[in-house]
This record gives structure tokens, sequence and C-alpha cells, in this order.
């Protein structure tokens, strides 16, 4: 048996793990226009996430980042749910609404918490200006801004964790990936990482559907980011 | 004549600009070993950077990152200094100096009161382990961490500019390049970017050697950041 490095740095998925996407999408939107079904919208924004990724991912398109990615599923939409004659500024603006988003209540204090151990940053797919302009919206105080767009690979390409721990300059064993989906840790963890699982039960609404866990094991399981904290003596 | 965008980012040049590499060398060294002379070690170790990172532009040798080069250097040098037979653990932690190298005394609340208004990043031929661990060390409170490594490039190369502004999704003229280089601010002006000269005259001492501006024009001028910001409405 090997003797297990200390933890150095913790890499977050940010969409639903950090931030509550659907919430703040829904209370942005209803604020501006409370005749649109927001939260369908939500739904329909970001079931079109995975496929137009997975595209990318293929070379079926050319890499395209996710601003890029949100405003063609926003156009295709968006006729559905009312908006189809949105003049051009506000549709620009409703697409960066991915940059507006707010932490979960615990994001701020337990990401302080982390910090003043361990190295923190975002792995995220979402790219770097929308995760920077994110940050200062929400108060995120990361160490490092790091996204998928840096190796133009997609989560769960090994290429981004390892890209990651290369960045940092940390042996893999040696940073723990965050994330409140199986699939992201359990990609980390084929390419050498630790893996901490946060779920996140409201991420979908009240009684959403949540990825199962199945039978995959993770070095940590904790209900938020200031419990994650004090398993890891931060 | 055109109209000038507003500036929305601020990238920064770190060695000299923001921190102290010579005076944090000395410092940290003389508390050390007391007899080695620490200023003309640190200059030799910088003397040889400028070349080191010009084989790699040129291809001579593959990609190093900042850690390897300052690495490469002070095995060069060390001998000359007495530290030949230094243990490989205590060479390690010595090269690691610049991970823990200090800001300039305004650093901190001048990065602090930009980052109220404006998105500020590093912009160095750093790599990006270095620099993240040198702002938690001097509490540089950045909002992102770019580095000439995600380019594959080095400073004055013009991708190394232009690769920040697309990845902080702004225009060229909309990223101010500050640095107490000229050479710096002049690369990334041709490059599309605009820029702030800072001076820093005692980067290499009392009385030591600055670059010359020669006739170089930039857009600011400030004796340190608090003016710099007070320049920018921050």
């Amino acid at each position: 048996m090997t003797t297990q490095r200390d933890i150095k740095a913790l890499v977050f998925d940010v969409f639903g793990t950090v931030v509550d996407w659907r919430g703040s999408i829904v209370r942005e939107g209803r604020a501006a226009r409370p005749q649109v079904d927001w939260p369908a919208l939500a739904d329909a924004w970001r079931a079109g996430y995975v496929p137009a990724m997975d595209r990318a991912r293929r070379g079926e398109i050319a890499w395209t980042n996710i601003d890029g990615l949100h405003r063609t599923i926003l156009d295709e939409i968006r006729p559905r749910f009312g908006l189809g004659d949105l003049p051009e500024a506000e549709v620009r603006h409703l697409n960066r609404v991915w940059h507006r988003l707010e932490g979960w209540p615990d994001a701020v204090s337990g990401l302080q918490r982390l910090k003043a151990r361990f190295v923190i940053s975002t792995l995220s797919n979402g790219n770097v200006a929308l995760l920077v302009n994110m940050a200062k919206h929400a108060r995120l105080p990361w160490d490092c801004v790091l996204s998928a767009e840096l190796f133009q690979h997609y989560k769960p390409d090994p290429e981004v964790y390892q890209g990651a721990a290369r960045l940092l300059g940390f042996e893999r064993d040696e940073v723990l990936m965050v994330a409140a989906h199986p699939s992201d840790l359990v990609a980390a963890q084929r390419a050498g990482l630790r893996a901490a699982y946060v779920p996140r039960p409201l991420e979908r609404g009240e009684g959403g559907w949540m990825e199962p866990v199945g039978d995959a094991v993770f070095d940590y399981t904790a209900p938020d980011f200031n419990a994650l904290a004090a398993q890891l003596g931060a």
C-alpha cells in the first residue's frame, strides 16, 4: 500500500457545484420579464449544453467557447419562450446571464475557509472570461481561474484534469476535484486526481433530478463547502 | 479620429512591476546565509533570465517554464557564490524563492482599489504555479492569473498580449498593460493593447539601472498603483 500524499489544491466544478445556475437565471429573468416560463427556459438551455460540448469534443464542430455554445442554444430555444423577437443587444445581455450567476449560500464562506489552507481554483467548462466575471459578481475568492478553454478540451476529457494539476505545479493525487456531479468526479479519478462529492439537491429545483452516484466511491462526501473544509482540517 | 474605448481590464507585468524580486531575494537569503553576496547573486540570476527565455522563444530549447529556467541558471551561478555543495532539497527551496517574493509597498492597496473597478490579472512570463503561490504569499488580489505559459510564448511575443485580451473576452484596446519596463509596454502597444508605465526606480537597488524609455509614448505614467488608480478614476 502506498502512502497517500497530502492534498495541496482543490479544483472546483462551477455550474451547479459553486453557483446556482437555475435559480439565478429564474430570479434575474422573472424580474425583467415575468411572463416567460423561466424554469423551463433555464432547463432547456442547460439541456442543450452537454450535446453541444460533445460535438466540440468529437471534433464535429470547431472549438467554440461556452459563451458561443450558450448563444447557439439560446437562439434555438428562445422562440418557444416568446423571445424570438428580442433585440440583439438584449439577446446578448441575456446570454451573459451565465456571467452573473450567484453562489450557493455556503459558497463564499466555504471557499474563504478552504483558501486559507489550500490553493483553490475553478476547473470548469465555462470560458475564462465568464468565470472571471462571475467571480467578481458573486465574490468568489479564487486563487486561480482554470478552464477547459485553456486546454481546448472539455471535461470529462482527461486533458482538462491533468492539465490543471500540471499548471498548478502539483502531482495529480495532490489535487482534489470538487463537484456535485459524479460523472465529473469519476473522470477526475480516472485522470489521477482525488475526488470530493458535494451534492446539490436543489440544482434543478425542489425535487429535481440528480445525477446518480452508482457504485462510484469518492475520497470525501460533504453537504456543503464548510463541511468539506472541516473534514479537510481547514 | 476614432473614439477610444473604455478600459475594462488591467494586465500586469509582475517581476519588478508588482513585486520587488531583488529586495525579497536579498532579505530571505541574508536571513538564512549571511555570508553569501545576495545582491550579486540576485543580479546574476536575473541576468540569465532574458537569454534563457530568448532561447525558448527562438525554439533553440524546448518550451521550459520559468521554474525550470530559474533552476538551470541557478545551477550555473551558485558555485561562484559558495553554494556549489548545497543539498538538493535546499537548492529546490532556494529556486522557489521566486514563489515567495514580496510586493512593493503600494501593490496590495493599489490592486485592491483597481480591482473594485476593473478586471485585474497578471500577464507575466512566470509560470502559473509560481504566480498563484506568490499571490497567496504576498496577498495579491488577482481576478485571474494569466501567464506566458498558457500561450507557450514568452513576452514580448504578440501572442501573449493578444491571448490575454482574448481569454478575458475584451477587445485589445480595452486592455491596459501595466509594467515598469518600457520594452514590455511597447510590445503590448504593437499588439494592440494600451500601456501604463509605472517606473520602479528601486528594482535593481538604490541608484540601480533602469530600462530607458527612449521615444516611447504611453497612455498613462504613474509613480505607483494608487496614483494609477486615481488617474483611471478607480
